[in-house]
């Protein structure tokens, strides 16, 4: 992880477990429930709006879609604090399979999965 | 965000979702189910661990973890560009919140919900 | 639960359980863990559909789905065994809750989250 | 389905959604997230806790335990349901199929997942 924007919340997440004497519950098993349960917040938030909905909230709704996009990045950067994951590289090698995996050309407008090819 | 390494994440998934065509399926609501299918991904790793084991992972199993947290973050940013907002900024007002919510003092060591005090 | 259909599911997997010594990874917390990893399989499965593709599944797709449906039962099933739950009780009460929670006449057609009315 | 509780619990599911009007969310695809978000309410129960913990809930959690097993069970229904799929048949051939896959003297005490034999 670079020294930015990551970092600092990185940081700043780790300082707040520590005053909190949190740190003794974040094992990767119990932050990928607490992970899961803020996902299915945002889930809950979009499950009876139609997708167009979904795409056009109000301010109100929006900024409570924020938080919870926030809450799954909080808990996304502590488990790669606790497993020692740098989250960026992990992902831009994850889009690099990906690339590999789905080349343009052959998946154009078609979003089954990767085993259905 | 700043221009920094989630930004240059953004662009990268940006173009990569253009290529194929794929923003069509890309609605907040379809992105919140890829995104907690990601999560389960994460979760099935650690169901039947300990939480000490969870702590312990060999390489391979890290590194099978590390590209699940990559999944999760990549939604997590098409999600945020889809609905214009910013994940750093959201985060770091989220973590606001919990220090009010939270005092140091008050929950050191205990992790009960917010909603159980 | 009456001495029907669930109940006898609750025997047979409680004896597959107890072949293959499974019963010391069964509790709550690891079941809560497999069955939502179950339920995101069945997510996957209409991520990128329409709501309308969602109804309209092809056989192969269809029985696809009843086996993740299946799935989500066996943990549900094993859950409630192992917190000495009845499940159709409980449901039940659920929906005598529910009924009093959404009067029909002021709900009708309107499915905002009980939370937000 | 057997005329038996899960069926009873089918009509009165039926007849509650009708009598609201809300059929009309009540596709697969709609139906899945609201199944995982109730899925994700009962891991939140549980994200804090030890297993030795999960096994032995207060009276006042296991009642709220049992209502969120409760909540699962009814969008389990409402989605067989709208599948024409029948539950218990589903869970039974995948029962016979986890018997095939799991050879007890082969796992017994093992709990890794089939992909990692």
């Amino acid at each position: 992880m670079n020294p930015d924007s990551l970092q600092q919340l990185d940081r700043r997440l780790l300082k707040f477990a520590r005053e909190r004497d949190w740190e003794q519950f974040h094992s990767p098993k119990n932050l990928s429930m607490a992970m899961i349960a803020e996902c299915a917040e945002l889930v809950e938030h979009f499950q009876w709006l139609s997708e167009e909905q979904s795409m056009a909230l109000s301010s109100e709704k929006k900024e409570a879609v924020a938080l919870e996009l926030a809450d799954i990045l909080i808990y996304l950067v502590r488990s790669a604090e606790r497993l020692d994951i740098d989250l960026v590289d992990a992902a831009n090698r994850k889009i690099a399979i990906n690339e590999q995996r789905y080349p343009a050309e052959q998946v154009k407008g078609d979003a089954r999965r990767a085993s259905e090819y």
